[in-house]
């Protein structure tokens, strides 16, 4: 990587400091590792992450200087740790993980710190595991890798953080600190409150009631089983972003709300309007491989619950010569049958529905 | 059939109707069909779906009298013609197969039919076509079957119905008609609602925001996608319950909104009820074949996206002895490379993802 600062520290070696020092030495990349606990990173050495910053004598003298530093610890140390590599290392720019950017930057200001060698990001990755043992180096592969920029921060180390997450091979998105918390806000906190609430109202409701909700219920809260600790952290953390995005869903709520009680007043309009702008947004939300999605389409499959079906049925697709978009498996009721919902381009739909129809498949389309 | 009162005089041959009518020929029953449109008709009875009503001289004399009556035909003319067949014949037991219960029932008292020879029903089945063309045998197999009772219902009409349902292999679950209403205000109309309101919220978003998105946004939007006109139509026939549930997710939105304004002053624990709440009540939500949820784990693994690797995966875990409970193909930005997380039973989870690494499949668990 010919504009990659090296050496790299890497303050944190968890799950993500430790899967960024994998991928990072997957390229050749100088790492040294740093963590308040020395186990944490003898495993990461062990594991291959790099070496224990050099010349550390542990009190914070005596070490070598990096020239960019990553902070991977937990959100609410992160501003103190990066506060102190920007002391501690005066010619290195510093990055650090956390999933809301402006706190950190604002604690950086508040505290006195030059913050013009730092630049927040956040790779969009995560597992549900931490520590460095479950680290992998191809963990943000691929995965969008957002650099928080900000009016202070050096070009020199917009374009440090860039190069990091290339050479860590992920996608970098520079955008101001501000529209990255504002975008989590929409396009994941939003999405987790609206999940738990609508599961909390099925605490409410009888067994019967639950006993008839189908694959729409069940994508809708699935993410309302995430952790409720790490997401009052989240929350808290962004927490005005959120609160403005809630209120405009909030607005339009109401308005629905106002519609359901005068539908033959108008309210059907207002309804056809809402659910009219439902599809419209929708469109937007990126596909496979995050191009904007083309058009596809759904070839359902009856497969008996046997070992082995799912593996005959994505064989025959691919010999067929059809590539698979998507799949789900729509679970029904009370007997041991499902029907697989394979997601192929739209122009696939039928010649593909044709091929496995006439190869004794129950295709239901 | 012991006690399926027959013939069966199925009125709609649509979709559902012609499903129907398909689905209780596989079991011999004598089945006859009407409908406005003649054309609709000579379809159906062409696919084998029955024949049309004896002795009818088209202007309602001469028929000859069946025991049960299924109208299937669209929700704003069905307690039209809900009414039309309990004075048509006398001797008949009548249900019908809308998707909303309560003002069907409301309207024949209201017309001043005797009602007790009319029970509600509403199979939990559909497709995104319509017309006796795209009509299967096996749409409503294994499905929930709702037998939406009222204190005016006779237990002979109950019975019938229910008795309809396991004639169409469907899964009766006989509950009062304002309950039936209540209970897909919950799981069915609101998840569409909170669905469309989010997705809407991505139409102020720039493409930067929403190319951040991951699986989470995906799954809340995907029911966003759905038909507006179809649903003004189911919404308006429910509004009242649908309030009622978007009233309460409303309160619980305010205080949440309110949490968010006050993190510090207490705002956090309202935060984690709130998210423990949804913890609890997806824990409800029915899992694979309508059972209980029993514990699963993701097994996630790195698949090229190439024709035939789906195919090949899907082997390897049954030729290992294991059965998938659901697959999700997690999508990445950018690269032609995709995650495949399989989910088993948790007790498969690590020796599967052994199984699959041995055989040299990029487990990422």
């Amino acid at each position: 990587m010919s504009g990659l600062p090296e050496p790299v520290l890497i303050v944190g070696t968890g799950l993500i400091g430790t899967s960024l020092a994998l991928s990072l030495r997957r390229r050749g990349v100088v790492v040294w590792l740093g963590d308040r606990d020395p186990d944490a990173v003898a495993v990461a050495v062990a594991r291959g992450a790099g070496e224990p910053l050099p010349g550390d004598a542990g009190d914070g003298t005596g070490a070598r200087e990096p020239r960019l530093v990553v902070v991977a610890v937990p959100p609410a140390v992160t501003a103190a740790v990066v506060a102190d590599a920007l002391r501690r290392f005066p010619g290195a720019v510093v990055t650090d993980v956390a999933s809301v950017k402006v706190p950190i930057h604002r604690a950086l200001v508040a505290a006195g710190v030059d913050a013009s060698r730092y630049v927040g990001g956040h790779p969009m990755a995560g597992r549900e595991v931490s520590g460095p043992a479950a680290a992998r180096a191809d963990l943000i592969d691929d995965r969008p890798w957002v650099i928080a920029s900000h009016p202070g921060a050096s070009e020199a180390a917009v374009d440090a953080v860039q190069e990091l997450a290339l050479a860590a091979r992920a996608l970098p998105i520079v955008m101001p600190a501000a529209e990255h918390d504002r975008a989590v806000a929409v396009v994941s906190h939003t999405p987790q409150i609206l999940s738990s609430l609508l599961a909390a109202r099925l605490l409410e409701s009888s067994d019967a009631v639950v006993s008839i909700a189908g694959q729409g219920l069940r994508d809708m809260t699935r993410i309302a089983a995430s952790d409720a600790d790490l997401w009052v952290e989240i929350l808290s953390a962004n927490a005005t972003p959120v609160a403005a995005v809630l209120g405009a869903l909030r607005a339009d709520l109401d308005s629905l709300l106002h519609a359901l009680g005068t539908i033959d007043q108008g309210g059907q309009d207002v309804l056809a309007e809402a659910l009219r702008r439902g599809n419209a947004g929708r469109d937007r939300v990126p596909g496979k491989h995050g191009a904007r999605q083309s058009p596809t389409a759904v070839v359902p499959v009856a497969v008996p619950d046997q070992p082995g079906e799912l593996g005959r049925l994505f064989a025959a697709v691919a010999d067929a010569g059809y590539s698979v978009e998507d799949v789900r498996i729509e679970h029904v009721l009370g007997r041991p049958t499902g029907v697989v919902e394979i997601t192929v381009g739209e122009v696939s739909a039928v010649p593909l529905s044709e091929a496995l129809g006439a190869q004794g498949w129950d295709v239901r389309a």
